[in-house]
């Protein structure tokens, strides 16, 4: 008998879903704990729409749409058809069946059911066996500063598809919100074997959760060890605006950065075997470093990563962190 | 040139929809207002459905669902089968493109716009040109007691499958409701040539209306003549309850009691053709009668209605209402 390794793992949306998918593939029910990023919730259409954590629901259930990255697979779009016909913003798209999961959630948090108990709801009935927590219950909202005004998230990301220049990013709603009660617990417990920072974009992504009181004080005070994978391949991001960004905050699109960025709070870092160059100078940050195949094209390459996070914590376990 | 000869036309769903696309088809746009009862509307999944209303829209702008008598014609199940998924309840059925219109509403009544100006909104977006009011902006509900309980009519109609007896019908929220501004308006105007009562159930989609504040005096009072349209043919009524229902509150379900119901409202009335045996009862409650064909089938069926509907009227208001 193995005595269960838990992991916590930090997750945004597409990058950091794939990871947590090669997790689920290698940990039981109990070993795995999924925290996820609410900056990026914004209410739309009256709704309130949390697309990273849906993207980690349709992941783990396997329901996901791979080729866009969010929705649902195997989509329909009537409802988007007859929402232009109305002459309502349609740049935000929702599919009819990704609808019912936002018009349920919606409903529920109206009737003043936490974000977090709808979550493990929703979870539950798509046949998760894992814990999957918000980040928070309370609003936390990442706005982006451009040179002519400031913006939600999602205005920048999908409306304006990242064409403005990043000045600054921010996250509203911090100085009230809590982490929530499944996150506080996480910390709390003495049975995280190893806490894991998915590929996804530290600044709009992992920074939110880790900003939210306590956490990251929590995550560095605790005995287990802090694993990232980078979201940085050969100087630019898979996916996403992370490599933009970067750029447009005077910081280079490095695995460097990545882990300049997490000092302090990681123990080690699987960088791509295209950046094995940066090895030298991010263990001079006394950070540990694999390099790997961080593209996660297929199911194996998810899990033969997910296996190496889980080996490389568990090696930095038995030193002193 | 002849002068507009301004039709009020009030209407619940399927029957009264039906004699409404009628109407709109011999009408010229400033001919025709449609007033709509909204004693069927309710809060489900959180969002603000408006069963009428949406069943005249639909048909107006010639995209309704003529098999069901509801919904939208060519729609699709994504968002039903995903609710179904998240174990939310399924039974009343809100297909994906009807979705998007009951989405739209929420959010706009939510803001602050009356469910008038939203009605308004979506009409002209679907291209109709006459004017459609609900009855009221204030939440008017049709309530049905049945011998073990009190429930909403939607309740009563689609989820109970209208199984229950029905022992009383009353109007929650009428105390405070006030007719919508068009509604309102209309009543005061004096250019109306006519009233007509659309072949609706009398209990359920009619008697709300009348029973605003004012309404029922203002068209008594009104020089301009009411016709009604019997939704009764031989004892029965063609689609909806009303048969059952008037069995049960201990009314036989004919056109005799459809004009007692009425008496002191309407100047005249059209019976089915089979129903011809009543009309020496119905003219002895002061009633005019002409017998028809109103089983509204085809498109020229419901023309035909229509225009017998306003020559009726015409006649009437030649004689000292």
């Amino acid at each position: 008998m193995t005595i269960p390794f838990k992991v916590a793992a930090f997750s945004g949306g597409v990058g950091g879903a794939k990871l947590v998918l090669g997790l689920s593939q290698i940990c039981a029910a109990e070993e795995l704990t999924v925290v996820v990023n609410t900056g990026d919730d914004f209410e739309h259409l009256g709704l309130h729409v949390s697309p990273d954590v849906d993207t980690v629901i349709y992941t783990l259930a396997a329901i996901n749409n791979a080729e866009t990255g969010w929705g649902r697979a195997d989509e329909t779009w009537s409802f988007m058809s007859a929402l232009q016909q109305l002459g309502a913003p349609t740049w935000f798209q929702l599919g009819d069946k990704d609808l019912a999961l936002n018009v349920y959630r919606t409903e529920k948090l109206r009737s003043g059911i936490t974000l977090s108990d709808v979550t493990i709801d929703v979870a539950q009935k798509f046949g998760i066996r894992f814990r999957v927590f918000p980040m928070s219950n309370d609003p936390v909202r990442t706005m982006i500063e451009t040179d002519s005004e400031t913006i939600s998230f999602q205005d920048y990301f999908v409306r304006q598809k990242c064409r403005p220049a990043v000045q600054k990013i921010r996250y509203q709603g911090l100085d009230s919100a809590l982490p929530s009660p499944g996150l506080d617990a996480l910390l709390k417990s003495s049975e995280i074997g190893a806490y894991v920072i998915c590929p996804s974009n530290p600044y709009l992504s992992i920074d939110p959760m880790l900003s939210l009181p306590s956490v990251r004080d929590h995550i560095i005070d605790s005995p287990a060890p802090v694993v990232a994978v980078s979201p940085v391949v050969a100087g630019g991001s898979l996916k996403g605006p992370t490599g933009k960004i970067m750029g447009e905050l005077g910081i280079p699109c490095t695995a460097i950065e990545v882990a300049k960025h997490y000092k302090g709070l990681i123990n080690g870092i699987i960088i791509a075997d295209q950046d094995a160059g940066d090895t030298a100078e991010i263990e001079r940050l006394g950070v540990h470093v694999i390099t790997a195949n961080i593209v996660m094209k297929s199911t194996q390459d998810k899990r033969d990563l997910a296996t190496l996070v889980l080996s490389f914590a568990r090696q930095l376990a038995s030193k002193s962190k």
